[in-house]
């Protein structure tokens, strides 16, 4: 893996948390972008190398809504830079690790992506994402 | 900030999940710690310029263990690598944020750290450290 791409971050409002982000990171928003398959909008923040992600449910049945009704807001996921995600994917289900998708799928951020169950990872959802 | 440093992580066992981790990032733990003053075990592994810190309650009342106790296994914060740690709390003082130590305090990984409270943080623990 070749770095965290980002930490998802699910949130009530992206607006809100957006503006209290800008502050803590001292830099501003430079993308929001709605991910409809994923019922989503998402707004993004860059530390040097790495980004934070802020998720806002746009649906009631989205996972972020579900994941906020559960556990409140908090960090939900982090995502690897992989630099070839269909053998990253193929190495990890060879090492037991159970994967959310078969194969990748169209992420935010012009990203393939892939999740791994937390059942395997101590409770952490890992994202595996590629440029494309 | 000048990127993520890393991702802490809470575990029952840093063996146990050193080992998941290894296989997950296809890496080695480089360096185990244990940092008595927080009462925690630490195992850490590379991916880029980031880390994942596994960390494990070496004592009953240590944060780690009321952590997972309340919620499970899974992430407890985010540092962020600042190169003046004194001014960047300063800095996030004067912009509303709460921090837990009003002085920088030693970390694992010869770091000076500081804690900025998650209820300012849509319920985030944020890190902020400086190497020393």
């Amino acid at each position: 893996m070749n770095k965290i791409e980002h930490i998802g971050i699910a949130v009530n409002n992206i607006e809100f948390s957006g503006d209290i982000y800008q502050k803590l990171l001292n830099t501003t928003v430079y993308k929001i972008e709605d991910v409809a398959s994923e019922g989503v909008k998402t707004a993004f923040l860059q530390a040097g190398p790495n980004k934070i992600e802020l998720l806002e449910a746009t649906s009631p049945d989205s996972p972020i809504a579900k994941f906020i009704a559960k556990r409140g807001e908090g960090i939900h996921h982090i995502a690897f830079d992989v630099t070839d995600i269909v053998a990253e994917m193929a190495r990890l289900k060879a090492e037991g690790f159970v994967l959310l998708n078969d194969v990748p799928k169209k992420g935010a951020d012009n990203k393939l992506v892939c999740f791994v169950h937390p059942k395997g990872t101590n409770g952490v959802l890992i994202e595996l994402c590629q440029s494309v």
